[in-house]
């Protein structure tokens, strides 16, 4: 984890501010700038039908490959809010777009917050302006746009990768929410590689697909998750594919562990490996019904061995298994051999905070997948029943 | 909601005793008893793959429609003992076969309670003997036997119907596990009509599909869900199928609300009903994700109409949907239309036990379906974080 990370490649400058759109006065609106020389940019974004309006317009604004700048607001989602909700967003991008003087069509927005609000827009504009000209590319910025998108999150997630002569770097955010289209998630990657946008997509690509797209909190998916990576080619060096991928995969890595750890009421980080099911993507299909499964997640919040959970879970999934030979272990320790209970296996110590999971389904296929998850406790229950009110 | 349960139609006894098998001490096994003429029965089981041994005794003695006798215990699920379970499993049914003089193969078995304890058959045996030997037609015979098939259950559910020269009765239990294919749900259910293994088929699975497939609690399932259905002739009536279909769906329908009601932790009695889709499975589809999603859940508990986080749900949903032309009602008053807050949408007051979600995917389609749900509340966490410890 370091604490430099949004700009620590060279070409890139933040800021924050406190714009009053959280009722709380804390910081709400940050910018990540790229001041080139390249302006190559990726992103994913939730794979929910119902999308927030910035979704919208960074969509349009990373498809051609190219972004000059990110703003970032929380304390509002800017989703489900209408026509006005899309008319809103476009007008934060254009009053940044005047403020930098850079053209509309390669800003992209990111919002994160309350669903069903329109936008201050008095605060937002005054905000994107006041952020604007407060741009800086020391660490204190930096650390200052990891805060301001944070809403229920206790804790900043920043990380960086330093490769021979170019870096990346990110900030994240991102509590609850979080299932297989990534989360009420916020990240924005930096790198001051020089590559083109088709191999900054295929980072992203494969990197989400192990690291926020195996995070699965509450099986509840966010209007607004979007990850954005832009590179400045500031550093003049351009990285082989694979090493481009390594250095996307670690950061991302990094901030899905951070996400993880700071999940809502999170007091148990599970990991959940399934195998000998026929694909991968059935394996997936089992570790997500397990993960999701609140019997299980309370089980584990009980810090209870109760492997029966496990079984009743999987016997659900839409995958290959052997209902007489599935095996269960908890942290290496064997609880369930043959679908049967084996000994000491009400006795397996689950108290500590990380808990391992490995589900074996009997078919003796080599399908594999790995999901992290956390319990589901009195926390969880208490933050997200007081959310709106 | 009657007090004389499942030998309220004419040729069924009834009776229950402590065995020992729970370790709080009380009565943990039942038996219900088809006296005749007939013994035509029906039945449905979960779709868990992995299924209790008493299931398998069941489905084999249902097979070719005739049962006499259902033997019930709580406390022990006998499900993921391997070998052995089944083995006893069968061992306890043949007790029964010997206590009762009925052959083996027309008794079904049920059982309730932890996953993965072999059951004390010193105890089981014991106890069927013991509860042959006190069977009666009575209503005190009947509520001893909804009581001994408890779990977590907080109440005994019992219902009864009467048509023109013929009745039906049930008893349920359930609380937790509730998901479309069924629940940790056990349904006995006794008339005296006089009908064919398949017209009893024919109803009670209309019946489930509207009642039992229609409650979804947590979304998880169980390893020995069973509804199982005995028609005595006993009353010499033949019902039409529309009249036992009618019969079977109201006292069905009668238990599932008694099963909600009941169900672990429940502040919240909640009714989705999805329309303005293409069919009805993807209604059903968009209603069971909503009435999954722990977020929605604990806004339920808070009493927060946060109609967001019903957006955030049905989006991601298997249904064809208009994301721009969402509406949603609490209690029949619009929170949002067209994917757009509506007026007043934030002080709806959600403060009853009963709570009534309308979602209108917008479409124009006529697909529809319901689903009855509850609340996410600390209560849940607190039962089920500390349910085999």
């Amino acid at each position: 984890m370091s604490t430099h990370g949004i700009t620590s490649p060279a070409g890139f400058s933040a800021g924050a501010t406190n714009a009053g759109i959280k009722p709380s006065g804390k910081p709400d609106m940050a910018l990540v700038v790229n001041n080139g020389p390249r302006f190559d940019a990726a992103a994913v974004f939730t794979r929910n039908r119902v999308v927030a309006s910035p979704v919208k317009v960074s969509r349009k604004a990373v498809a051609d490959g190219q972004l000059s700048a990110v703003v970032f607001n929380s304390g509002n989602a800017n989703a489900c809010n209408g026509a006005r909700g899309d008319e809103d967003a476009e007008a934060l991008v254009a009053e940044v777009s005047r403020a930098l003087s850079i053209p509309q069509e390669d800003i992209a927005a990111c919002s994160t917050g309350l669903i069903g609000e329109p936008l201050p827009m008095d605060r937002a504009l005054a905000g994107a302006r006041a952020v604007a000209n407060d741009l800086g590319t020391d660490a204190e910025h930096a650390s200052a746009a990891a805060a301001a998108i944070l809403t229920t999150d206790t804790v900043s997630k920043e990380a960086s990768y330093s490769g021979p002569g170019w870096s990346v770097g990110a900030m994240g955010k991102g509590v609850g929410m979080m299932a297989p289209s990534l989360a009420t998630m916020l990240v924005c990657l930096t790198t001051d590689a020089a590559v083109e946008a088709p191999a900054l997509q295929h980072a992203l690509d494969a990197a989400a697909a192990q690291t926020f797209n195996t995070l699965d909190v509450d099986g509840s998916t966010s209007t607004n998750d979007t990850v954005i990576l832009m590179a400045s080619g500031a550093s003049g060096v351009s990285p082989t594919q694979e090493e481009l991928d390594t250095a996307i995969l670690k950061v991302c890595g990094d901030i899905a562990d951070q996400l993880q750890a700071d999940a809502e009421g999170v007091t148990k980080r599970v990991k959940i490996t399934v195998e000998g099911t026929e694909t991968d993507s059935q394996a997936l299909n089992a570790a997500r019904t397990l993960g999701r499964d609140n019997l299980f997640k309370c089980a584990m919040f009980g810090s209870d061995p109760n492997w029966g959970r496990v079984l009743a879970a999987v016997g659900m999934a839409d995958a290959e298994m052997d209902p007489e030979n599935i095996s269960v272990y908890f942290n290496d320790q064997p609880v369930c051999l043959a679908s049967t209970g084996a000994p000491g296996a009400r006795e397996v110590d689950l108290s500590g905070t990380d808990i391992d999971v490995r589900v074996d389904l009997g078919t003796g296929g080599a399908g594999t997948a790995f999901v992290r998850t956390t319990d589901l406790s009195h926390a969880y229950v208490e933050i997200n029943s007081a959310y709106s009110s």
